[in-house]
């Protein structure tokens, strides 16, 4: 019965019948074995008939979590904390998943001799190698290395600003009209919600989001820049704003979706305030689940939401990823 | 002195200075507030000249970490453990990050009166509903929803079986040509290991892989179905498959990826396998990192990697995701 059963299941050639009943074969001696003793086929290979005494079988034989004994596979999230801001990276993008940031009126003011220019992007040697976004990565990628804490959040002490300089707190951002111009209005914007609020609370970080095609399919469509491509440059940017005062049990948040691309500086900012849950919903993340509904307060129906256009400096911003510029 | 910084810095309007310093504004007394009392500008305002005595401003008192206490906003990762596998699901792209199984040669083989007509595809009401994969995604979204761990791995029981039915153990797949082809033909290569090896683990998962495009950019593109868009469809899946016997502390791997369509059943399985790194760097995770270099053999070099062209059942495997078919 086995050389017919064999030969209906296309099993014909001794290479292959080697592979099923050998327990010794090497490349080498996949023609030489061709025991076909039909009692030792499985289930599998003889349709599921013929199996003995199937109530013995325990199914606690099967221990699909002792996979892990060779190492639990992650995904891992490396979370940073650092001075300003707490990260979290993502491996496969190389991209923060997210940083949050805390700043104040008093923080965000500057410190003795405290200056960007002192300041260096560099490597985190905390993540494997395999898995780091490198400098190379960006560099004549044609995208700046976009902070997601912005370093001018952290101006309070130098030690604090040359941390945002990590590169697991960035992110691939177009430089001209996003990241030197509407992003760091909107940064500033942020900032400035100091003014109002005892403790400002962020939010950021980068969204892979689908846009309808031609054809009615909706599409994520995504740059990965590097040699080999490794750092994958994100469509869209978010913001969850949350202001709290002392004393008060009430937060208003705001939450803001912008993609990654020149931004007209007369575009309404609350053009890109998106509702929480939306936000949620692209990033798989559960935002302040535990303020109750009752508690949280439109930030936009508090403060005018709006950017204030002011030149930055944009000559130390990003000198090695955009050399000609 | 502050009308005209003010001035500079854009804030001519008494609107936004209420923003700035207003406590109480809310946007009906945006224009009714105009105190420019340049003592309270803070430095962002003011250009970072003139705060008061640096020394005093104590790092500790900006505390990013309190962002959590809103609730930590993840990525989870779900687990589940089932009989036959343990899922990790992805609630970004509402596909699983990965899924590990264990079969025997006698977990393989088909208990008494188990049959997948009994079993029915079904959400995974343990993930939070909006970001829940849910069966309407895949209604008419011309893919199949294709198990990562595969119902015939888990014929031991009927409840291990109906196990796999979860939508979280599920990835849009390309039908015709894939997953009911040399998919399938693939699966039931990895069952087969169990004849040569004691203990075979399998870990599958979807990919989201970037391709060079004409331009010479390198780019990820993949569609995302149901209304609104809500499941990433992989542009490729992996399988890492470790054997490994009784007594014998080496393992033999082979990692395969494959693309998400057609693939003609003459293409060599050993086309589509990858060194171990490759998938790590593509998928972000560690593989089998506890398992010393020496300790690892090539799968394909202790067995014949080849997928067996049988004829699968197809009218039971997806009957609602196509129902033209």
């Amino acid at each position: 019965m086995s050389k017919v059963l064999v030969n209906t299941l296309g099993l014909g050639t001794v290479g292959v019948a080697s592979f099923f009943w050998g327990r010794s074969s090497t490349p080498a001696d996949v023609a030489t074995e061709s025991k076909t003793d039909s009692k030792n086929l499985p289930a599998i290979v003889n349709g599921g008939n013929g199996a003995p005494d199937k109530a013995l079988f325990n199914p606690e034989l099967v221990k699909p979590s002792q996979f892990f004994k060779y190492g639990f596979p992650g995904p891992i999230h490396d979370l940073q904390n650092r001075s300003e801001f707490v990260s979290c990276y993502n491996r496969q993008t190389r991209n923060p998943y997210w940083v949050v940031e805390h700043i104040t009126k008093e923080s965000v003011q500057r410190g003795s001799g405290v200056d960007r220019k002192n300041s260096v992007f560099k490597e985190d040697e905390a993540i494997p190698a395999k898995f780091r976004s490198r400098l190379r990565d960006f560099f004549r990628s044609g995208y700046d290395r976009g902070h997601q804490a912005p370093a001018a959040d952290a101006k309070f002490s130098q030690v604090a600003m040359d941390e945002t300089f990590y590169l697991t707190n960035m992110s691939p951002q177009v430089g001209d009209g996003f990241n030197r111009d509407y992003w760091a209005h909107f940064e500033d914007f942020a900032r400035r919600l100091t003014n109002r609020y005892d403790n400002v609370r962020i939010m950021t970080g980068p969204l892979f989001l689908p846009k309808r095609c031609d054809d009615g399919k909706y599409r994520v469509t995504y740059e990965v820049i590097g040699s080999p491509p490794n750092v994958a440059v994100p469509t869209h940017f978010f913001k969850l704003i949350v202001g709290e005062n002392n004393g008060d049990d009430r937060i208003s948040v705001g939450a803001f979706v912008l993609p990654n691309e020149r931004i007209d500086n007369t575009d309404d900012l609350t053009k890109y305030q998106v509702p929480v849950e939306a936000l949620e919903r692209s990033t798989g993340l559960e935002l302040l689940q535990k303020v109750p509904f009752s508690k949280k307060k439109d930030l936009c129906r508090e403060v005018k939401c709006e950017i204030l256009v002011r030149e930055f400096p944009k000559q130390a911003k990003n000198v090695l990823a955009l050399p000609g510029k």
